[in-house]
């Protein structure tokens, strides 16, 4: 006969209401209860019914996090916070992958839905009409991650990124650089795109250096790839540049890579800055100075703000997470 | 009032039963029959339910990952091919982190269990008995990825460690290297510690070379400062070596980075070989020569056998990837 859960409450000599406060992680009960109940719960082989208690209570103590991409190191860092605050909360995350298709993106909205996640987490990408309307029609709390929406009202948890870029620019300038080219991601994207080439024009404005738009590179992308082809585009175009300031890390070490294969020496021909702090900031040689994101942490923070949300069913304040300057080896003062 | 399947149907004008094959992503209908009935879900706000669809039918279209480490790339690339597997399977992905934690890799499983997936890919960890025993006890279907078990019978995906290591050393040997010292992360590790480490000792035999017992370093793990501090230990014992051949990419960067601080030159010095050929392998410099594991295929691979037995309930035959020498740039021709 299958084991109920006044089988674990008998056999633990607990009430029932104990062990339901111990599954649904409640306060109320003492770590040493908690230890006897799971015990006897593993003994005599009890199953609570995840599915049915979701239908009593209404929670699944589940969340979604919706990414564009999985396999690089950003969504890696991110996704490690996520699931440690969720670990705490003793909730689960399942993780859709996008690709950035619209399409995709609708299928993992519906299906959260359907699964009756309690909240979603929806990372570095812009949020669409069709995606808001949906979460709206089926009132999930959301948070935005390293995304923003002035269209609509929703919680987001990201870096000042024309803040992050001008104090980045502003660094480069204090070690002696006037000559300054930026290679700029996408220049179309409204969050990573825009605000950090408008950090970068106002720290030159503000320290009297003129802008040249020659010295803004699109690479129309974010990837390794993109910072080798922008330094090729340096290099053609003969730009009288003395630092270059990539958009992201892995940008920068593409910028590396090719410098290296064309002889040329990082930092004392140009001085080279990063944005991210990813792990392999640390692995690139000479290692990589950057602005570094509290990737760990913004997981951490989107997650516990969503169980905030879920918990009281009242909206958030937005966070704006810290940036900082991490120094290592690849930016050399100009004397 | 909440719309119901039947309002869906009645105004696509199909079947009730047609609705519910493109809910449940069973054949039996056109691309133009599905696009229709997606917008009519839309319109109307039909929301199926999930959690009491999964009551009727067992089957939650949901599936688990277990990972020691989400924030690293290995993890990262895996994650993506299961999530693409799953992605066109209909199901979604909860990942769970366990920190290598025995106690942490006991409450996902039963949460896992409590949540009633259909199955669970267990990655990069040994199936110790608990485990074993409570995924028997819940008849949940599992299969290894990077991991395998003597002791139990469940079906993995891997590469052949020691093959693989075989395979890395023989191809140092061939561009000339007689003393090749090995960096074999955690020597103790019974998946990917002893198993390489016994790859290069035959690889070194079956060409006529003595093994050195002080060439191979136990580095306790496989992480970047793990080879920072094996190659330390190389240049402080003055090993009379001219190739390192270590057994994680992430390793071989620590290598590099180490030597470089020293002003040693790869591969003019030491040639350098990693394990893994993570995405990071192309953006060193120089770049890293390794042995590469198919990642993002072993994920999907894991997810798709995973997929078969819940849909056969039948075990399904192990994998055995295949692994291929990357070269690159970090190894030199010894003449």
């Amino acid at each position: 006969m299958t084991p109920t859960i006044k089988d674990v409450a008998k056999k633990a000599n607990v009430s029932i209401a104990t062990v339901s406060r111990i599954l649904n992680n409640k306060p109320g009960f003492t770590p040493e209860t908690k230890l006897k109940v799971l015990k006897v719960i593993e003994e005599i082989g009890y199953q609570p019914n995840g599915m049915a208690r979701g239908l009593i209570n209404k929670k699944t103590q589940t969340i979604g996090v919706i990414f564009p991409n999985v396999s690089n190191m950003y969504s890696a860092e991110v996704l490690s916070g996520i699931e440690d605050a969720a670990h705490e909360d003793g909730s689960s995350v399942i993780v859709c992958k996008t690709d950035s298709s619209m399409e995709r993106t609708m299928k993992y909205l519906r299906v959260l839905a359907e699964k009756r996640v309690d909240g979603i987490v929806f990372a570095s990408e812009m949020i669409k009409e069709p995606f808001y309307k949906f979460m709206q029609d089926v009132k999930i709390p959301v948070v935005l991650l390293s995304s923003i929406s002035y269209q609509y009202p929703i919680p987001y948890v990201k870096v000042d990124d024309r803040h992050a870029a001008y104090t980045a620019t502003i660094y480069l300038i204090e070690q002696g650089h006037k000559k300054i080219a930026m290679i700029c991601g996408d220049r179309n994207d409204l969050i990573a795109g825009i605000p950090r080439v408008e950090g970068y024009k106002e720290a030159l404005q503000h320290s009297g250096i003129s802008v040249i738009e020659d010295y803004i590179i699109n690479a129309n992308g974010f990837a390794y790839h993109n910072g080798q082809e922008a330094m090729d585009e340096i290099l053609v175009k003969k730009l009288d540049v003395t630092a270059i300031f990539a958009s992201s890390d892995e940008m920068a070490l593409g910028v590396l890579t090719t410098a290296h294969q064309k002889g040329i020496k990082i930092p004392d021909d140009f001085s080279v800055m990063g944005y991210d702090d990813l792990k392999l900031a640390q692995m690139s040689i000479p290692q990589l100075t950057t602005v570094a994101q509290p990737l760990y942490n913004m997981g951490k923070s989107a997650a516990s703000m969503l169980f905030e949300m879920i918990a009281t069913g009242e909206q958030v304040q937005s966070r704006i997470m810290p940036h900082s300057i991490i120094k290592r080896d690849s930016v050399k003062e100009r004397l």
